[in-house]
């Protein structure tokens, strides 16, 4: 794990990029290499299609007083082409939050770190008042706490677009808001791994509906099998990692899981 | 341009692979490569995102009697993951037909090339009556016939799932069949160009909605600009031909020719 990612550097940029993509790339289209995450931008959306990021125990405990968030501003990522690329005019009176994938908290080695999870690539119109600025954030909290607990953990999370059922009728629906057709998802998803001193992994996989959540329902009930999050997005999540090397899957230890030697 | 495609043989295939991408992948993440025709597959829709053909005056004339669109059949794309699979079930009743992307009158030159076409994969649920038995064959055969006229022609083909605004609220819906959830696109798209022998290329680009259309409406009511096509489909169509390159833009001349020296 390395401390200090020096992005002057070429070779520690590119060991980084590996460590953060360490269990698979869920799509190849699109990607967005940053300092300390990278994402797949969807055109169609405006917004990121994956986030992943490797959460350390130095990352998530860094104490630095030269990097402050209120020095972060959100603007447009302007390597997407100005045809997919989303304003911060549109979320202007839109009713959401700027919502970050990769939480800034998350990024805090460097000043310029922590301003790449403020590009509008990383940011979806998220529910402000019970889910930005209180659930989603215990779960951001949580993962961090598992990097904690495990020496680091890597995260994937997302936007969803997630079927309706309507008597015997099917269908996607969600919002746009702006003038660039910014996507609002119905939901959002945030899964993490870590490796256990067993060797074995652990796996939490979390869905929220992009609503207000009361304060009083705990994360947990938001646990979903990872295989529905994978039917749900259109990819797979963390394939380099077999099915029977997960030790706990959403805090219950797994029957098929084979320690290995 | 390669008269006999020998799939047999790897440079003969690859070959073919270049020639039809001549004008750029539109997205670049799974990707299925046929004998004749090449496509992206959505596994969020369980459907083509686009599908890319290279009609040559041979492929358009052809008249062989040993290839027989009866001996075709509709069948899942096993290289697709079963959780992102559609299946002919999902079809079945809805109301919709099993509409080709890549049609498959445009690849006679052999059996197992035309039943290429017949993969889901290459499907979408299409409204039948007034669309894929009509309007939309109209505009496959005017594909054909710029084909000939021009001694080749390069189609982009792919769904479209374009918002709807009603009062100050935007949104995109669209309809899911089958236990698979296969997408129902509200519209698709046609990009054709073909080049002439003055060096410049003709540009005709046709967004039709999922609907029965009537008889007597041209097909040259569904020319659009090909820039709206690339922003509700999230990619660009054919971007290795500048917009100055174009001498004929649906029809019309196009005041930015720069005629090649
Ligand atoms: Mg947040
Ligand atoms: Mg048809």
């Amino acid at each position: 794990v390395s401390k200090n990612v020096d992005i002057e550097n070429h070779d520690n940029a590119i060991s980084r990029r590996n460590e953060i993509m360490k269990y698979g790339y869920p799509t190849l289209d699109n990607i967005r290499i940053f300092d300390d995450f990278i994402l797949a931008y969807s055109n169609v959306h405006k917004g990121p299609l994956w986030v992943c990021e490797h959460l350390t125990d130095y990352n998530v405990n860094i104490n630095n007083k030269e990097v402050n968030r209120s020095q972060s501003k959100f603007v447009p990522d302007n390597s997407v082409n100005p045809i997919f690329r989303g304003n911060n005019s549109d979320f202007l009176g839109s009713g959401f939050d700027r919502g970050h994938l990769a939480a800034a908290a998350n990024h805090r080695q460097s000043q310029i770190a922590m301003n790449q999870t403020f590009f509008l690539s990383n940011i979806c119109p998220q529910i402000g008042k019970g889910l930005n600025r209180s659930k989603w954030n215990e779960l951001e909290k949580r993962a961090r706490a598992l990097s904690r607990k495990y020496g680091s953990s890597y995260v994937l999370t997302g936007p969803l677009y997630l079927p309706t059922v309507v008597g015997s009728e099917k269908f996607v629906k969600y919002k746009l808001i702006g003038d660039n057709n910014v996507a609002v998802p119905t939901h959002f998803f945030k899964v993490i791994v870590a490796q256990t001193k067993n060797g074995g992994f652990i796996l939490e996989s979390y869905v929220m509906p992009n609503e207000e959540i009361r304060d009083d329902i705990p994360i947990s009930s938001y646990l979903v099998p990872k295989h529905s999050v994978e039917k749900g997005a259109g990819f797979l999540i963390f394939d380099y990692i077999a099915d029977s090397q997960y030790c706990l899957i959403n805090g219950q230890s797994n029957p098929d899981f084979l320690k290995p030697n």
